[in-house]
């Protein structure tokens, strides 16, 4: 197949994907849009590569693309943004092959039908394992666009979910491959190859003027916090932290501490956020009325630098790092 | 050196380029921008991979940044758009050396200083080979935006320059290495590794009405003129192919055809383009009064499809396939 061909195919099976705000699509130089007047644009770019983020043995296609756009997707979340459209820059080994692409792309298509996110243009290329680098452009009322570095002493740290389920997939994915059938594996496995990427709860979390900081978790909690904290120029207490069912179910097969996994583990693409103490307990209250679960607090903005748990100690970020 | 220190490294190596329309830059979930009123936005893709199209050996890590930016502001031009900012996504193999990377990186820098092109953010990670996949975002008034699907039968095709330096810059590199040092391979070379996009001359064509269609030469003028005409529905004669001195002094050394590289060799970042045929000498009068270079007519569109010489002979379009 040639790569006039593919990119065809592509072109056809990307053709319903909410395309009405690109002025020239797949097929040009460029794509091109119309941004919305007193809007913000953001953009972000994530990298998925074949034997560091995922093996073609222990993904399917479409997991593989959906993963890759969520990654960029939360990215937007954690801005309070809402995402217009992506860009693909794909790179193939000859042994792929056009039905895994196609595949794969059904699994972009498919998230970003329901992001309401076009599929904008593209890059094909032979590379020696398989890569997606995708960019997501996003807008957000000025207003409402939240950064990493706000957090103030005093601010409760938040996060939109429970963690650890995803470092849980991975382990039984990559550790325990033989527990891959075993339905309590089956939602720590669904978090790992499919994640969520929190779009609704980061725009709602982006109107709040209480929400002074906001991330994902992206690399793991004790990672991304320190990051959090770095940005800011404070230091954070962490006093309790959220574990999945799905890391707990996946942690008692195995014998295993779902607690450092939900410390440490990354990729779960929650939203990490730093509220405004005093408005904390009204807005956790709103956000479970508005989403049906807990907004959970995980600890406390303090003066000088670093994060520790409650008893002192301090907690090395031992999250995922790239290039380790 | 881990992804936090590198990353740290870089912002500080890219802190003076023309961020001046950043709200939010490298360092954050995502870069954020306030998009000029009243214009559109463009966003184009595009990688460059070790093995694939260059290797560490044969180019300079500043020339293989400053490639793949190139690549990139390229298309912009094409679309008649000005660039505004860049993302980075990286690959990166263990025996990478970190004063590589950053020498990368000036590369990048310093042409996005030229091009007034603000590198904005990225992702590192590891991947078996060096991946660079940049994704820039440009912006152009609407009635300056040029598409390839434009072109009517009647037109004249024309070039921003003389064709296939960059080909007979790969064929010295990679074919006769020996003969790299030899004076007469200098310009070739130059063409090869560190090509200039032609972003002023997109931009004053884009402000024509006279030019129906553009497009830049990044895969041949065969190919290139044959995709052009393919999204127009029409078809095309060449007449004359404008034939790069840096080419032709290549040739000469190592008894090659010049002609071929210019018509079928790729990556000479020139723009392409499609002109109103009553227009053609005084938009072509204008522009080499405006550049000191001429705009080469290469021949003429036609009713039909497919390419073809003023002989009547078909061209295969023998340029540049990515996955080939």
């Amino acid at each position: 197949m040639t790569e006039d061909d593919l990119i065809a195919q592509i072109r056809d099976r990307l053709r319903d994907v909410a395309a009405d705000r690109l002025l020239v699509g797949i097929g040009d130089d460029a794509a091109a849009w119309q941004p919305r007047s007193h809007q913000r644009s953001v953009v972000t770019t994530d990298a998925l590569v074949e034997g560091v983020h995922f093996t073609r043995a222990a993904m399917r296609p479409d997991e593989v693309g959906h993963r890759a756009l969520a990654a960029n997707l939360s990215d937007i979340a954690a801005m309070g943004a809402r995402p217009v459209l992506a860009t693909v820059a794909l790179g193939l080994p000859r042994d792929c092959d056009p039905a895994w692409v196609l595949a794969m792309y059904d699994g972009i298509a498919a998230l970003a039908r329901r992001a309401r996110c076009a599929i904008a243009g593209g890059d094909v290329t032979r590379a020696p394992a398989v890569t997606l680098a995708l960019t997501v452009v996003g807008e957000v009322r000025a207003s409402n666009l939240k950064r990493r570095d706000g957090a103030l002493p005093g601010d409760v740290v938040a996060v939109t979910g429970a963690l650890g389920a995803s470092q849980a997939g991975l382990f039984v994915a990559v550790e325990r491959p033989a527990l891959a059938g075993e339905p309590a594996a089956a939602p720590a496995l669904a978090a790992y190859r499919t994640p969520e990427p929190r779009l609704r709860e980061g725009r709602w979390l982006g109107a709040s003027r209480h929400v002074r900081a906001m991330m994902d978790t992206s690399d793991g909690l004790s990672t991304d916090l320190a990051r959090l904290c770095a940005a800011s120029g404070v230091g954070a207490v962490v006093e309790t932290v959220p574990v999945a069912d799905a890391a707990r179910a996946v942690a008692s097969l195995v014998e295993a501490d779902a607690q450092a996994w939900a410390l440490h583990g990354g990729e779960d693409f929650e939203l990490l956020l730093s509220v405004e103490r005093r408005a904390f307990a009204h807005l956790a209250a709103r956000f479970r009325a508005h989403f049906g679960r807990p907004l959970h607090a995980v600890g406390h903005v303090t003066e000088g630098a670093g994060v520790r748990l409650a008893n002192g100690d301090a907690i090395p970020a031992a999250g995922w790092d790239s290039l380790q």
